[in-house]
């Protein structure tokens, strides 16, 4: 999809278009989407609030009002191209539009995504080698255990981006700077400490080709709260499907400190 | 009180020593505490999201457990000197120890406090006029509202704090690296923009001198979530007695980004 503007590409997925926005409104803000029903909300919130770099909670809506201040004059249920509908925890259906799902009970959060920091990453001259190598980025389950709330739970999830050794001050810098966006690495250099096994067998992801002489740095991912939910297993919930996110209005450098 | 340890100031508030904690235990975070009851406490986290500046909050405690990851082996109930009761959205009540008002339904958040920028700001050659003075930070109620979240709505609350002109743009930078701690200022130079209509009249706190050349810069407060929680009125909550805070185990930099 050609770069235009949030408004113009929220305009063509509620008309129906089904397509990654990774490459889309480029300079703009993206957002994972979570709903979940009220009773739900706090303990979720909650678990964000304790576990803020793998959940940075950009926005929640009121409850039943499928709008945010993140991109005014959207409509949260049809304006990202695609969505997961879930089941007690269990993914159930893959839709284009939630009206049918929508109800007055449900609350939407909106979780910032990696998508800002590694523009800043490319703009800082660090290079990004998922984008080189056109693939998606790896990331993998932990033996790091997240702080509960509730019934959300779950390991933390990190995602890894190789690193030229000689970069590695640049990439915490940068992304240190965006605290809202997943912030800086969990960790840096050492795969076994977060009881990582090998480097080349994602849990999600594509496998990413090192360079020599590149050392691989974790961030926390937004499927961390995505694995939380699964073991809360509430009645419903709705999230985006992975890389169809919400398209904000607000420009990424809104969230730099 | 003598400058002590984080856990032996905690011993001699449960002890009974009511003091207010400015002085004590320097280098360690202080935190503010708002205890509400569960079916108030997500409206009320949703009004901390959406007003991060005035509502920092550190830590929230499962429901019914007064204790927190920023002072294990604390005590919420005994361990701050001094507690207010409010019902109904006025205070009705200061009490030592709270144990006899606790229940199983209450959840406690504990919210960033500005000592730590304060020690930032003097540990950067910056000079913080109420201290010089010895009298409290002036604060001013705004015409700047809110974002509401449930029952919870009111004005901005803001702190003011006179800073030479040629040393405005420091101070900017170090409290900008406190986020958790109500962060950058809300804004520098003109009181009317906040409506403000004579700095020598504070709504809470006390009068300033400014010297020659200060310039009157002003952050967001945490009298801005207890306004909230009085429109909010619900049945009971409890907040720490203005000036006798939490004193964590957090050291100040925990919270530098």
């Amino acid at each position: 999809m050609e770069s235009i503007s949030p408004t113009g590409a929220r305009e063509r997925f509620r008309a129906g278009l089904k397509t990654p926005t990774a490459a889309c409104a480029p300079g703009y803000a993206q957002a994972n989407l979570v709903v979940l029903p009220r009773d739900c909300a706090f303990d979720f919130m909650l678990f964000a609030q304790r576990n803020p770099k793998a959940c940075p909670v950009l926005d929640v809506t009121e409850p039943g009002t499928p709008v945010t201040c993140l991109a005014p004059g959207a409509d949260l249920r049809t304006d990202l191209p695609a969505y997961r509908i879930w089941e007690h925890g269990d993914p159930v259906a893959e839709t284009a539009d939630i009206t049918e799902y929508w109800s007055d009970d449900l609350v939407a959060f909106l979780i910032g995504c990696s998508f800002t920091f590694e523009r800043a990453l490319m703009a800082a001259g660090v290079p990004v080698r998922h984008i080189e190598q056109d693939c998606n980025v790896p990331m993998f389950v932990t033996t790091s255990q997240c702080r509960a709330a509730g019934r959300f739970k779950g390991p933390l999830v990190v995602s890894m981006r190789p690193i030229p050794a000689d970069r590695v001050v640049t990439a915490v810098q940068v992304t240190a700077r965006y605290p809202a966006v997943h912030g800086a690495p969990v960790h840096v250099g050492s795969p076994a400490t977060l009881g990582i096994a090998d480097l080349s067998k994602p849990d999600f992801g594509a496998p990413v080709t090192c360079a020599d002489g590149d050392v691989p740095v974790f961030w926390a991912c937004g499927v961390t709260p995505q694995m939380a939910l699964a073991n809360a297993r509430p009645p419903i919930a709705i999230t985006h499907l992975p890389g169809h996110m919400l398209v904000t209005d607000m420009p990424d450098e809104a969230y730099a400190v």
